[in-house]
């Protein structure tokens, strides 16, 4: 086995990823901490529950770290600052953050800025590490224009010009499938991998306009056309990822003919590439895990020397 | 006082409405039975509820009664069968349901069935009562077309045809708004009553498209916009109220400079009103209360022979 060199971890506000790499970016180790998400941090807990949980499990103490995601945040580690757009995979390496003013060994990496939909700040954390992960495998991408979409419960809608991020949007599809699920007149009992619905879903969205009518189809065709109610969350998951998938790549100016790129969960990317194939865009999808490792990687190496 | 000739029920989900009328429809006396909806009734207890609670209380025994609403769905009194569109207040009259084959003193309207926007059925239980009441009042509104918004929970979009409910949609405004403020991200803790805050959501609501993204706009002007907090119920309201105005006309073909018509709670018509003012479109506000009553006392009086 190579040794390892770097802990890289993504922490998020659900759950932490991390991996040992070596001196090349491969994977030597890796973890899941469901649950040691942010969200589940009591104040200042952070660096015991890393150096208690973390570092014994995967054999990393003594390495050094890098860190993405809400562990930047208010209720993470150390607050990373926000940078703004356009901004690329060396902005970032430069402003890394140490843990702790005695603790350089591990670094957190900012989250970034946007413009958003109607002028207000949108921000992420941890998908632009995904992002130029993902470029810094795939220089080919790093000319010209590129739209790609990271789906989850706020999906990012990311515009690339010449490398750097240059705007990005937030939708909160996976949120308003989770919400009303759970707490609407549409909740069903199902689980959503009913294809066919699915696809009825995403012709029921429409052009996107007209959401809340088109969302109280779900409950017509059960209450009203006799379908069954256990293929009510695949419809609304159709539904919802339809109106979204119909109107960001206009919103963003994606070009007609111009392929989008999905960059995430694979399952969740799969729900994607069919609303939007049923549309007729093209779609290429990559792994989300692989390119937050490539991320973390040439951050460190980038700003080692920072 | 006049004399009392009949007991007008609006029997919905969370409330009853009653009001007793003279032989010229004037209200003599009116109550309301808030928590007595059809959603609060045990099995076969609604006969029961209205002759020991509504009947008393407006001194109405012995009077015939007419009831529209969710009382003549499978959780009120007796199923009165939907009547399907396009179909007038006549038409409703010859299938008023009377509750007991032996009572037949009090009668249920019936519900109304439409073909909504994807092909399913889509239904109403006593929205059609304020409809023809409104139209009963305003015979002029009975000649040619004139598209009506009944705000609400789920709000109804109603085409009418010559005096007759051409075709209609729902759309879940009144419930996304719930839902969201209740359980998603975007929740706040003040009333929905900021003028300013309501009109900027109007204007993120844009086309209506992009739902998701636009909504996460309520978040991202708080966090990182510096707009304060208590402000987000108003900005949720105007987007979603500004979303279905922007795309509803349209969806059900009004044409430009033709005014809507809002009918049914003075103060939601009023939101309504401005979020349609805003994008330019002019429009009419009738009190739903009062075109209930006249809905009503027209079904009584054209279904007395029946």
């Amino acid at each position: 086995m190579a040794e390892a060199e770097l802990l890289a971890c993504d922490w998020g506000t659900t759950n932490l990823r991390a991996w040992t790499l070596d001196g090349e970016g491969r994977v030597v180790e890796s973890g899941e901490f469901r649950g040691l998400g942010v969200s589940n941090l009591k104040p200042g807990e952070a660096a015991e529950r890393f150096r208690n949980e973390v570092q014994p499990h995967l054999r990393a103490q003594g390495l050094p770290a890098v860190l993405c995601g809400m562990v930047g945040s208010n209720l993470g580690w150390t607050i990373a600052p926000y940078v703004d757009c356009a901004a690329g995979l060396e902005d970032l390496a430069k402003q890394l953050v140490p843990v702790e003013a005695d603790a350089p060994w591990a670094r957190i990496v900012p989250g970034m800025r946007s413009t958003g939909l109607t002028g207000s700040s949108d921000v992420m954390r941890g998908e632009e590490t995904q992002l130029f992960g993902w470029l810094a495998r795939h220089p080919e991408r790093a000319r010209g224009r590129q739209v790609v979409c990271h789906p989850g419960t706020h999906a990012k809608w990311m515009v690339v010009e010449d490398g750097k991020l240059a705007q990005f949007v937030t939708a909160m599809t996976g949120e308003l499938f989770a919400v009303l699920s759970k707490h609407s007149v549409l909740k069903g009992e199902g689980r959503a991998d009913d294809a066919a619905a699915f696809l009825e879903g995403v012709a029921a969205a429409g052009e996107g306009d007209g959401l809340a009518a088109r969302l109280f189809t779900a409950r017509a065709r059960v209450v009203g056309g006799g379908k069954p109610v256990e293929s009510t969350p695949s419809y609304l998951s159709g539904l919802l990822i339809g109106a979204e998938v119909a109107a960001m790549p206009r919103l963003l100016g994606l070009r007609p003919g111009e392929p989008l790129v999905l960059l995430g969960d694979e399952m969740l990317c799969s729900h994607y590439s069919r609303a939007l194939e049923a549309r007729g865009v093209a779609s290429e999808t990559f792994d989300g895990e692989e390119a937050a490792v490539a991320g973390l990687f040439a951050l460190y190496q980038m700003g080692a020397g920072q």
